[in-house]
């Protein structure tokens, strides 16, 4: 290894805890510092660039100008119980020097870190007016609270709220003396909120519990508040069903070991190479992705996500989080487990995390990284020979998975190699219920357990695409396809169709076409495919899936303008990576995020353009999503169009897999298929009596 | 086995020969005979419902009625050269009776068999006016004439068309020996029409190779008419680029052997259980698939589809293939091989197909299946305890491929553990091509490569889904996620949305709405989820794929009517299998197709309905995809809603898979990560000179 960290890596423990003692020198003499998160700031693109693109034909030496290695400090400066100042630095990492600061506005808030979810479950647990609250349930013996934190969402207009967190309230029985008994199948209907930094419970919101006939009232709340519950559990040792037993083992054995080489963060696989790296807001980053040394992608991220749930009665119009910007996907990554998470020869990656007293932590397997086999890749027969290529599609995953409270998402980035990158969203987890009377439904949700209604909501990702498709000057073109008239000159039999493309020369932002079968093409307008003529482009579809549904008058649509179009292309600026904007949390509107950067208008033509692509999934939650739910799986294909001079993947080996084996005999209640049958007797009508039962 | 086959196996040799033996008593006294096809008739669906219900329940007896087992046969009684007498008959195969016959209209023409295919070949090339046509052309030593037999397509209006097949003609590069030289990347420029019986090269269509600046002239056709082609070789000994090296091999090893059971042709898997079917127009098709002992689906399958191709130069308005209807799928099934369609432990079945002669032949391997990791099932991690409960989701696969000659199709039916059907087609194969001028680019394609144009074109499916949900009288409904008004009774906040379904009570067609997030559920309106209180039902997404983009008033879109909605809803009529009508060969109008049945504005609420989903592929090819296009994949999701009373699949054991392992140190350049790296270096500036590129 280098005795250089490369530009982009992420800081080392080191790093990190010379950046804290730097900012406890120069901000914590006469103040108490509660640190947030300390991590590579990464340098800017004119400087990274250069760098990259040296680097890419070999030629960085010790001589090559390094950008400055810089560190991002996010913490608070503790004035007093009642306030907090929340701040940013940015530190030298070689020199220690602090290089510019700010005070955040009081109009943002933070991310809430975990030590903040943690704080907020202590301390509601003892507070007197939450005790009152609880007291009014007459929960049956063995049962106690357990409460999932959760940001506060955006604030009504109007009213006046400092930094709070909220929590939503459940029942746990713990007369099985299994920890892991599910609390979520006896929901509360109240919900504490705290001022975070007080720690006082300032307010206890009552939840209505009502159905179709209550409208937006509050039902009938009774004492006996889960008494009409039922049990939900998944780990095993509680089900009250045994577990399968014929899932037989179905093993991925690499005895060659992976297709894969690893330098530290840089990863290459398959004539691609890319540089893996992670913050506390995103998870893993891709960054300075190449195939057969042609640049891609300068950049790949998940920028943002927003959870709004569909139910009119309040609180619930607070009920919407932004797990990105509210808490952050790489604070709240899994520790992946060997066999569990994926099969086959498997490699991780740790984080440097934050505490809160500034020092550097680890965080074990957060990334995971490993070869699939995703059926044929491509196949020709000549039926003149009857000789069939056939050859597997393999693909390379970069995967991380996020625990949110009660939700989980698994996200990955998948190579093949046929030039393609898919980005991959699997919604799992436990869906958020609340209390329901007893036999009544609602419009607002799903009863997926006795007393648990589903509520209704909508999940709404951004992915962020930073191209750099033979270079960072790229144009984005929206190509659809589209019904010609017919006419004797042009199309006299109706036969035709025109492929008609639009450059987009300002910033802006347009959804989803299906009907006009809209591909948004990265082109490289300097380069053009020698075959083809025309210019080198990756291409992808954006989903038409559903935008936001709440009212734009809403505070849930203005903190969320990045929800309500599929794709917005935008000019780079150096930071500007979120798409809900920086600050999430509390938001009353999305500020900085990608609705103001287009409306800079800038060109984006022949420039440096960034592509985000929003998408999600309207969840009316069934009662298969109970208690843990069956992954709902979502994909953007980012394609190579005219980029490569024919399939990169014709040079694949068609091998056949000496692995692969028929089927026992003992698998089949027959020894051979149905043509060997003797079909006599019963054409003859003449065969014994039998009771086909016995064959099943 | 059973002495009596089961009402639903395809016919054995032993009863298709005895049932062609029938036919040549009755029908081929005094006439020569041409067998199409000879197959099981399924038996009406009163008295196969009847039989189905009661041996899921283990209630069949020898003393139960069966259906009588009737085979279909299609052949053409040979009244002379100019006149082939296409006819059907359907016999009782125990008795060996005709129990019905018809003779088919001569505006209706068969599809086209393999042997038809091959005649063509034969006979164009012995022609002397194609022999004359391709002498115009100065085909460069070693180059031959290969020809690709397509159907005809729609006769234009006012066009006398008897039977017709038309070719597509290429050159072959026989220098190398190797009879796989791939021939596509040579177009020539004509298609020769020959009368399928009097075998006569009636006509030569002359193709134009202009490019944009020829509109729909012809171009500048020259002598030297593969000139400035080059080759598009794919077999790994002719390719130009040595093959890779560094993929390394994937096994799926399954120790224990696989998962399912079979018994003849049922299949049992995982709760899951159905009987497989293989029809020559169909290939596989699912019979009778049961959850647990309750319905889902009385049968499932790829109904039709069509390649129409949006180049509006004559003749390319006839260019667009029905390939179940013109050909077959179940005869244009490939042979599949061990290791190579598949990986793991594989079961493959035979098909029985017919000779011209009438006797059965079989065609081993035509259908695979096998098991197959989709990674997480789901996944949900405690954060209190930090146990993280994760299962794999296992899928099991029947896997069939088409070749129609340049193309390929892989269709499949999935099914997982969480009661989920997946029906997925993948596109690949050889994409179209015709000649163009060197040096010119054309609105109607990409040159993939010197002077060859893929043509664009769609592929519109269309999947017949003949529902069973918890037996045959089911409800369809349209269930849409809509925004609400703000009002301050209703939605005082603006964050509610609201969940709409619409019944569908007349047959009808309607169009996919992702906007809406339309969701199509089919219900039984007669039985109630115990949990939600909401009838029992599967649903799916129609994905909003492009509909077909021809001109309403072409023959292109005359004759596929069910390529332009999304989802047809109809009442189930025995014998009712295609989408774009039984006679899609030389069709000028689509007859007795869905659009037929759905204009019958039966009812279709609570009764036995039938859902037709078509979707698709505007595919306007990229450089890519040649020689041999990578897979464009294609998914249709089947769910349960409300179907079960919680996640089917809760209880898979999330055990951990003992095979998976640890990259090895041979896959990493460095031993440890980036964190135990030591920074003091260059925290410090003092590292030594280094060069990274030793590095990469």
């Amino acid at each position: 290894m280098s005795a250089f960290p490369h530009p982009l890596d992420p800081l080392s423990i080191v790093e990190s805890d010379s950046v804290r003692k730097a900012i406890l020198r120069c901000r914590g003499q006469d103040n108490a510092i509660h640190f947030r998160s300390i991590y590579l700031e990464e340098p800017p693109k004119k400087e990274l660039s250069s760098f990259l693109d040296l680097e890419s034909v070999g030629k960085v030496t010790s001589q090559t100008p390094r950008p400055a290695r810089i560190a991002k400090v996010q913490y608070d400066v503790i004035r007093s119980t009642r306030y907090h100042e929340y701040m940013e630095s940015w530190v030298n990492v070689k020199t220690g020097s602090e290089v510019r600061h700010r005070a955040i506005d009081k109009a943002h808030q933070a991310a809430l870190t975990t030590n903040e979810f943690r704080e907020f479950s202590e301390h509601c647990a003892e507070s007197p007016p939450f005790k009152k609250a609880i007291a009014e349930f007459n929960l049956p013996e063995g049962f106690v609270v357990t409460i999932d934190p959760w940001p506060y969402g955006g604030p009504d207009f109007g009213e006046e709220a400092p930094r709070y967190t909220q929590g939503l309230c459940f029942a746990k029985d713990t007369r099985s003396g299994n920890d892991d008994s599910n609390h979520y199948g006896y929901p509360l209907p109240i919900i504490p909120v705290m001022d975070t930094y007080t720690k006082e419970i300032v307010r206890i919101d009552r939840l209505a519990t009502g159905g179709n006939e209550d409208g937006l009232s509050y039902g009938t709340h009774k004492k006996d508040i889960i008494a009409h519950c039922s049990p939900s559990e998944y780990v095993s040792e509680l089900l009250s069903q045994p577990l399968r037993t014929d899932v037989k083992p179905l093993n991925v054995v690499q005895p060659e070991g992976p297709s894969f080489q690893i330098d530290g963060n840089l990863i290459e696989w398959q004539k691609w190479r890319f540089r893996l790296g992670f913050t506390p807001r995103e998870g893993a980053v891709l960054h300075d992705v190449r195939y057969d040394g042609r640049s891609v992608l300068y950049r790949l991220s998940l920028s943002e996500m927003t959870v709004p749930y569909g139910d009119p009665r309040a609180p619930f119009q607070r009920k919407q989080a932004f797990d990105f910007g509210d808490a952050g996907a790489g604070r709240a990554a899994n520790n992946l487990a060997l066999g569990c998470d994926c099969l086959g020869v498997i490699k991780y990656f740790d984080a440097v995390m934050t505490e809160p007293d500034g020092k550097a932590s680890v965080s074990k397997n957060v990334v995971c990284l490993h070869e699939q086999d995703n059926g044929i890749g491509w196949k020709h027969t000549n039926f003149r020979t009857d000789r069939a290529v056939v050859t597997r599609l393999r693909e390379l995953v970069v995967q991380f998975i996020i625990t949110l409270a009660n939700y989980e998402y698994i996200f990955a980035y998948k190579f093949d190699q046929a030039g393609g990158i898919t980005v991959e969203t699997r919604a799992t987890g436990i869906v958020s219920v609340v209390n329901i009377d007893p036999g009544k439904t609602s419009p607002w949700g799903n009863v997926v357990s006795a007393g648990a209604l589903a509520q209704n909501h909508q999940h709404l990702f951004c992915i962020r695409i930073d191209p750099a498709i033979d270079g960072n000057q790229n144009t984005v073109v929206a190509e659809e396809s589209l019904p010609m008239p017919m006419s004797k000159e042009f199309n006299p039999y109706g036969s035709g169709y025109e492929v008609r493309q639009t450059t987009i020369t300002k910033s802006k932002f347009f959804d989803a076409s299906p009907m006009t079968n809209l591909t948004v093409k990265i082109q490289n307008p300097s380069k053009r495919n020698p075959v083809s003529g025309k210019p080198v482009a990756y291409k992808f579809i954006p989903t038409a899936s559903q935008l936001l549904l709440a009212h734009p008058d809403s505070i849930m649509a203005k903190r969320a303008q990045f929800a309500q179009h599929h794709v917005w292309v935008t000019k780079y600026k150096d930071g500007e990576f979120w798409a809900g904007g920086e600050f999430t949390n509390q938001s009353q509107k999305e500020v900085d995020g990608v609705a103001d950067a287009v409306a800079r208008s800038e060109n984006v033509e022949n420039d440096d353009v960034v592509v985000w692509n929003t998408f999600g999934l309207t969840h009316n939650p069934r009662v298969e999503d109970w208690p843990v739910m069956p992954v709902e799986i979502h994909q953007i294909h980012l394609r190579p169009a005219d980029f490569f001079s024919a399939n990169p993947a014709i040079d694949v080996p068609g091998s056949k897999n000496m692995a692969s084996m028929l089927a026992p005999e003992s698998s089949c209640c027959e020894s051979s298929g149905d043509v060997q049958r003797d079909a006599t007797s019963h054409l003859q009508g003449t065969g014994p009596d039998f009771d086909p039962k016995s064959k099943l």
